[in-house]
């Protein structure tokens, strides 16, 4: 029979995880949701595909032409999600009775978005997502804020600048120029100012608002001194003391209490794209990278289930940019891109001896150190080669019976064999490896 | 505005993962991933969606029905994955070049399937591969049957039969009866016996093989003495000792030097329903919960990749079934159902600490010990029995002045307070929790 074969190829926007990238993509979403678990924030999961009603919601546009939908075997209109925060906005809209709150929860998943691919982005990617429902006060805000911060630090992101906002004050301020019912154009105009630059920015903003409100409008959102100096600038602009400013520096005295007012930054530009944020807004940008853009964003709303209830929910959160943050760590050589977890390998030296060696290896293995056990005879030399692809630090080799005969240990980084060793030896030299990749300490 | 509200809900055959069901999904899926690295197993990810033609392949039937597809934006014919064999063939085919082999992968992901939900099957589950390809010896074999005892074992499944047999032992079998060219039809009538009786296979085999040759394989399939019976009795039958004769015994000796022979049981009847293995086969019972069915199942194969590509690439592996698998620990009350990863938990007894409750919690989570900080004040017997519902074993009540005066701290459990407590004596009686869950040991 002559064969024709399927081209093994997959979809443009897709991809496939080999060993070499997906263990430091699982390495980080374990530091992340380590993170996570340790602040009391417990996971959930939602279907991959949902009505399409439910994720399109009001929505249409911009969304309805990404969103991959279609008609299942029983003739319902579904879609793949493309976001994590309709799916938990439907969430809590149906399980609320039975949470309690605050809820404080995270979900990592994958999101799929047929969109165009030239940016370099991706049709399938994975958001991992935390917030707070149930909780209006300042304490939640900063619990994010704080997440946030701990998060990337532990994933190895370095010195990093969290930029805050508050919506609420920026609608005050544009109360003061007599623009409230505008504020929705204006805060995406500005959202924009990074991209689009301070020119086409200024004449989005005069298209809008006209010429003379746009320059108060960027001179406000240029408010860039201290916290407590732009603080004190854009309180005056927006009227005065209130609520809102309140927020503002009940955030700032938290983050000196804490030590860690030097990694935030009032910014009176960052307004977000998204309709929903009412309270605080934040971005978080990488001091050794600040070009990559955000790799952390979020804010509050006041509504996060409107759509399928008549209960108000409030809360905060925030979405971590796994794959930018993962582009950013491989940038500032953060990523460990080790393609293996092995710290020893047994060498296979007779094929029969297979049932033996596992015994060995399980001895290591019962002391959390991860050990494979080579099952194709060969040379020792290409053996050796092998394991030092994988990473694999230490290779043990058996003698002419494995279980009674010395065995001889090769550091594989020094190569060097020290001969005559025990297996008792060998588990103490080994002391296992971080829990980072193995959840073993 | 008279709101109109969507209905939230989600589509049948599909599931929300609250935090009391996902939190031990999670701890469970860990255990299992724990596992796999201590082998040396890597990890690796595909694309949920592929080209319709990758996953259909020569199929049809009843995949086709099952499977969900549609036309892109693109108009291309896509599908969501329904195993995760399948986009591993068309993986192996496609980056084989780079793969040092043998290569041992595993593989955790979600899959889709469109299929009538009567029989309580959910069209959205999680699949648990683990295969090693490009190693045809008695020794990778070994180390896949090693790894379903040990995941199982791990995952507090309890005592389990992993019932093995030999699909090209059972095929020389039917070589001596005369039967090769039926094979295929015979093995899958075999593979049912389990749910259709031995009646209703009878009559199947008979109408495949005639009366007397249906008689002589229900024989051969009832052998059920102990492994070295069954063996000699099914060698006999294929015609004597040959190549898969001795894989089962170098695998019976194998089992026997790791002291693992008696959680294993040669089974004639077990055949696998599917076309593609070649060599041994095996199914995996809890002693528990025997009709739960079973919960890891696999084999070997000659000829993974064999739709994308002329290069025959052999392999062994196995899948856990992880909706099954959760139900029977349920059913045996092995499944930690706690609904927080919280260890201690600071009260809020006024709100504008809530930044140095933040340098409380920080301190043990340095030490890894998961605390949650309350946000919102209210009396102190709602926020115990909040965090007892949560299963919050401790709980620290700040004083007046958080960071300088005693701690109180009320054991939960017990329902006790200490006064008086140091900050330093609460982080040295709260030894971290298990790595379980949060990674941290």
């Amino acid at each position: 029979m002559a064969a024709s074969f399927i081209e093994p190829k997959i979809l443009k926007g897709f991809r496939d995880f080999l060993p070499a990238s997906e263990i430091p993509r699982r390495a980080l979403i374990e530091t992340i949701e380590r993170c996570f678990r340790l602040y009391g924030f417990v996971p959930i999961d939602t279907p991959a595909l949902e009505y399409a009603e439910i994720l399109l919601g009001k929505g249409g546009g911009e969304t309805e032409k990404q969103i991959y939908r279609f008609k299942d075997h029983g003739d319902r209109d579904v879609a793949l999600r493309f976001d994590l925060t309709v799916p938990f906005a439907r969430f809590i809209a149906e399980h609320r009775a039975g949470l309690p709150l605050p809820f404080k929860r995270y979900h990592i998943a994958k999101v799929w978005r047929g969109e165009n691919t030239q940016r370099g982005r991706y049709r399938e990617f994975t958001q991992c997502d935390f917030d707070i429902v149930g909780s209006a006060g300042a304490a939640a805000d900063f619990e994010i804020l704080l997440m946030i911060r701990h998060a990337l630090t532990a994933a190895g992101a370095g010195d990093l600048i969290i930029k805050i906002n508050h919506r609420g004050l920026f609608n005050r301020f544009l109360d003061c120029l007599g623009l409230p019912d505008r504020s929705a154009k204006i805060l995406r105009a500005v959202d924009k100012l990074g991209k689009a630059g301070a020119e086409e920015t200024r004449s989005a903003l005069s298209s809008i608002a006209g010429g003379s409100r746009a320059d108060e409008i960027l001179a406000f959102i240029q408010n860039r001194g201290s916290f407590e100096e732009t603080l004190a600038e854009i309180t005056r602009a927006s009227g005065g003391e209130s609520p809102e400013s309140r927020r503002l520096s009940d955030l700032r005295a938290f983050m000196v209490e804490n030590g860690i007012a030097g990694s935030f930054a009032l910014d009176p530009s960052i307004t977000r794209g998204l309709d929903y944020y009412t309270g605080v807004v934040y971005e978080t940008f990488l001091t050794g990278l600040p070009d990559i853009g955000s790799v952390c964003s979020g804010g509050r709303y006041d509504n996060l289930a409107g759509l399928y209830s008549k209960e108000a929910v409030c809360g905060v959160g925030s979405s971590i940019g796994l794959d930018r943050l993962i582009a950013a760590l491989e940038a500032l050589g953060k990523l460990d891109a080790r393609p293996s977890y092995s710290e020893a390998a047994v060498a296979c030296i007779k094929e029969e001896d297979a049932g033996r060696c596992q015994v060995l290896a399980r001895s290591l293995r019962d002391a959390g150190i991860p050990c494979e056990v080579f099952l194709e005879k060969g040379k020792l030399s290409k053996q050796c080669a092998l394991a030092e692809k994988k990473g694999v630090k230490w290779l043990i080799i058996p003698g002419e019976s494995p279980l009674e005969d010395p065995l001889t240990l090769r550091d594989l980084e020094r190569r060097e064999n020290r001969e005559g060793v025990s297996l008792e030896e060998i588990r103490r030299l080994l002391r296992p490896c971080s829990g980072e990749l193995t959840g073993k300490a």
